[in-house]
């Protein structure tokens, strides 16, 4: 069945869809009313046409600017630069942090052929300069290539006067030593606190 | 972010997939290209347009009737009945059914309100009488409905003087007693077989 098996290998293609669920999701869309699939596939086409980045910051917006960016109450003295627009609402969700963000658009990855010039850097620098930026927090993943380009941007951004701090690593608040990784656990030792 | 929220929640109702999956799959069709996000909207659509019932056994097709029974080389002597369209995939993959299917659309579930009356029964009895039908084959699921749905169609079914049967439960082949329920090992040992 063409239009079917068309349907499971675009739905497996979505992250995290091995094919028996990329199955099981098209059985569930086959089975569903003819104006629920509809809904589902306007959804898509609608989000797709709405949305779009901000010019400021590069997180996701269907206004002119997105609502950090927008709200007049928050600073741009202290910007905090995350890997993706997804972060942003992580990062929201622990209602602290009153700065604003700036989407890089990716991390560096030499293999994959992501350099300095396919991240959203050049813009990070004109913020910089115009936006009277007093800190930068790196707050890109805690692997490989998250490490590298926080990295990269504090060398980069040092020596322009800025300062530029990276988010703690270490032992999750209610997590457990023995259950901690050893990188993390050494991490924890070597950013240990006086008390 | 009206769009993007109405697409999360349109995602977060698919099967198995939670907030924080409907969250990273909106924000994967949100950094596709056009042509892929209208291609996956436009899959979804044609899907539903192109994919109806088969008449005779309500599996999926495209078709007047599905492949299975609009194979000639299949007989209607051996009916497998099976609770879903997707069932049917399922048993093809084995490639040893030579019979036919019927799909009931569900299994009894009173609590649900779904009665006889709501599964494709009265289809299968009519199937019984015009398609000299010798023996049905009970594959629903083996869970407390599948085996009661299997129980009621059986007390139904053999005063027509068709032999009906339901597929073992036992130990999966490659499995281990350590890590087999009880359930499932009380039932291995009811159904023993001589050697």
């Amino acid at each position: 069945m063409e239009a079917l098996d068309n349907l499971i290998i675009k739905l497996n293609r979505l992250p995290g869809v091995g094919i028996k669920s990329a199955q099981r999701l098209a059985f569930h869309i086959l089975a569903m009313s003819d104006e629920d699939a509809q809904a589902l596939a306007g959804s898509i086409t609608e989000a797709k046409a709405r949305v779009h980045y901000c010019p400021v910051c590069g997180n996701f917006t269907e206004n002119e600017l997105c609502s950090v960016c927008a709200d007049q109450k928050r600073t741009s003295e202290l910007i905090c630069v995350v890997e993706s627009a997804r972060d942003v609402i992580f990062m929201e969700r622990i209602h602290e942090f009153r700065g604003k963000y700036h989407v890089l658009g990716g991390v560096l990855s030499p293999m994959d052929g992501i350099g300095p010039d396919e991240l959203r850097i050049k813009e990070l620098l004109s913020r910089i300069e115009n936006e009277g930026v007093k800190e930068l927090i790196l707050a890109t993943n805690p692997d490989v290539e998250g490490e590298a380009t926080a990295s990269y941007l504090a060398k980069l951004i040092k020596p322009l006067g800025v300062r530029v701090s990276r988010i703690a690593h270490g032992i999750p608040i209610g997590g457990n030593l023995e259950y901690v990784d050893d990188v993390t656990l050494a991490k924890s030792i070597e950013n240990r606190r006086e008390m």
